[in-house]
């Protein structure tokens, strides 16, 4: 299965791209991501994986080229190249895990000299390529609400009797996004405008978003899909998850308290949605999975559906979470980003296995190349609140940047920068990269 | 503008096709809608036009091979065959005006033989082919609540002190569905499993939904799009609307219930929407126009950006909708279906072109192709309830049917199907076809 350790996790191996061997990259070789990306030299956007400072093209490089040895169980799958993400994501799980062997061989410092040679020629500069999310790519979009210090935060600013709803610990609470305005790290993003009733003793006023936050989650794609009206159970359900990146779930928070009774959140958030670039593979997790959530003592167990011992033991998984704050007078200051918050994805109350089959549980169809997020990832701590919704208690605590500013949400020019991480004794640490993004002044 | 009546909707052109001239039929040449369709002889589905009972195949036919005589305005932008519909609905609204006016001068009685015979060997017999939703047209799929009968029924039984939310009057409500599980009219509906907890004492349990529903609602296409981060002025929306099917959003009310705090119905709705085949188009509806909702004495005026003069004139659509419902039992006994509910599109609160600007006011980028539905449209009187829960208050009066048998919700083997229709003294009664779906017992 997914979370099974094998020799391309061996901390040990190295790679002839020597900048993947820097301690501090997040792509050394037992990482190997993969994204869709253009540069000025292809004719169109094609599937690359990231190795080091690069990124090497799976179009033009065709692995059947360098099928060298005895094959790997499955690697036999791995002929020709491959065109797109796309065309990655709807195989089955098994063929993505030969293609990492594959390419874990012909990149390690072991290979062939002729071999690296002639891969190298399809290396192309990580600063050099633009990359993209692939047209038509996310068909939907889903949002869950799967941390329950997030939701505890949040109900106690607005329910403060009643914090966490009674549905919370049997339903993965989920809704759905809007798929159109996802866009990739780096897109600037343009304060929204909308209805705000701050006054409740005014009519509401149409103006640019006063309160606007970010949200720190991470996104799974799904690799294959389901029928329409059939249902996946939760030992499968990690068979169909290709891998995962991080999401930015930008939300406009007057917006939302006026506008979210009774369906929920919706122009709140569908202004736009940052993801991170570098698709990383469940493979690639394997090392730093952990048992799901402990649930506390009275908590009920889940429901039969929802159960399942390998869910129970390797459910969760351990990647660190960062997110930084550089409002543009620091820019200016030359002043480093600021640590907003670090909180990590273990600490989900639901496992993603457990959102997948709770979203084809009533035989919803779930399709190659859909987005779906985790929710706000926070933590127990005050320092793990993973909004500035939570970190400035709803604007009631503002925060202090180190040049003497304060932030109760986020104002023009301020940049998010979210970083994600695994590091486990005995394993080498993978990266996820960044995904960032500016706030331009409202139209 | 689309709502500008012209010599296409004159309710004297006959067409050679004979059966648009049954007064009967939905699809004389004064409505025209579009379709994408597949039929045995052809090698993959493309773009139609239906006219009575047949459907004109407008990949094959070249309009420009039909060119005669002095073009209207607009006109000359025709030339060359269409392939699909999604490529028909990207054009500019003009370009759809132009088109209008070919077709239906191609198809008129007074069109010479020879063209009729040339355009005769076009025609598939509408009985022969297999409308579709064409791959990847919708890309995002979002759900209004736009009548205010429908919401305060709802919110009388949720909250009886308050049924009606303080924004509703001055927010279109809305939020997004799924749209990978729309499908086409005829399509079957197995009941969804899901978590039931209508027993408040002991815990939720996972079981076929026991409430299951239907909501009679009318759905738009988005014509052009929008780019990311800019807004559509009210008095262009219409532009950007293609045009109208009829939608049923199935919806397990047990599983709604219990899931839908705080952030909205998901797994309730998202097992299946469907919608009519036949896109009547905003110029087939001109004659049919409205002013939009009266408001009461006392409510507020729509804010500035929903506001606009044209759109308080011309903004609502007199369509007649219908909902019937045909048991197992009803169709072994030869019982004809049975009416539930007669509703109009005319008593929404809010009008298509205020949902349009309002969803992307934010800068949410629509795209064509995107569907945009209406809510439940209920009217004033209980005979125009236009879902199963507000017809038997939630399953506390029970419906009689004309065999006697009685529903509280849907039962297996049960068909609801929906018409939908325009008339107006002085013109040509147009029609919507039906939008049918049965439901088959959960597995």
């Amino acid at each position: 299965m997914t979370y099974e350790i094998n020799e391309t996790h061996d901390p040990n191996l190295k790679s002839w791209v020597e900048s993947a061997n820097d301690p501090n990259t997040d792509f050394p070789i037992q990482n190997l991501p993969f994204c869709e990306f253009d540069h000025p030299q292809r004719k169109f956007p094609a599937l690359g994986v990231v190795i080091g400072d690069y990124v090497l093209d799976l179009e033009t490089c065709d692995l059947a080229d360098f099928y060298y040895g005895e094959p790997e169980p499955g690697l036999e799958l791995v002929a020709g190249n491959i065109g797109s993400l796309t065309s990655l994501m709807v195989k089955p799980w098994e063929y993505r895990e030969s293609i990492r062997w594959h390419i874990s061989f012909l990149l390690r410092d072991t290979a062939d000299k002729e071999i690296q040679s002639l891969v190298g020629r399809h290396l192309f500069p990580r600063s050099e390529v633009t990359p993209e999310i692939p047209y038509g790519l996310i068909g939907d979009y889903t949002d869950f609400y799967c941390s329950i210090y997030h939701a505890t935060n949040v109900g106690s600013m607005f329910r403060p009797d009643n914090p966490l709803l009674p549905n919370y610990k049997y339903v993965p609470i989920g809704y759905h996004g809007r798929a159109s305005s996802i866009v990739i790290s780096g897109t600037d993003i343009k304060r929204p405008h909308g209805q705000n009733r701050s006054d409740a003793e005014a009519p509401p006023v149409f103006i640019p978003c006063k309160n606007l936050d970010y949200e720190m989650e991470v996104g799974f794609f799904v690799g294959q899909g389901n029928d329409l009206g059939t249902s996946i159970p939760i030992g499968d359900a990690e068979k169909h998850i290709f891998g995962l990146c991080l999401v930015n779930d930008w939300s406009a928070r007057d917006i939302q308290a006026w506008e979210y009774q009774p369906l929920g959140p919706f122009l709140a958030k569908n202004f736009a949605t940052t993801i991170s670039p570098f698709v990383v593979t469940m493979e690639a997790l394997a090392p730093f999975r952990t048992k799901a959530f402990e649930r506390e003592e009275g908590d009920p167990a889940p429901l039969d559906y929802l159960a399942d011992d390998n869910n129970e033991k390797f459910g969760g998984i351990d990647i660190n979470l960062e997110v930084f704050i550089q409002s543009e007078k620091m820019r200016n200051e030359n002043v480093a980003p600021h640590l907003l918050s670090k909180s990590n994805m273990k600490d989900l109350y639901w496992t993603i296995g457990q959102m997948l089959t709770h979203h084809a549980s009533n035989g919803c169809n779930l399709q190659t190349g859909d987005l779906i997020a985790t929710g706000t990832i926070s933590g127990k701590e005050k320092s793990a609140r993973g909004s500035m919704l939570e970190l400035s208690w709803r604007g009631t605590e503002p925060i202090e940047l180190p040049n003497g500013e304060t932030r109760r949400f986020l104002e023009d020019g301020d940049e998010i920068i979210m970083k994600g991480y695994c590091e486990r004794e005995g394993f080498r640490r993978i990266g996820f990269g960044e995904c960032r993004g500016r706030i331009l002044p409202a139209d």
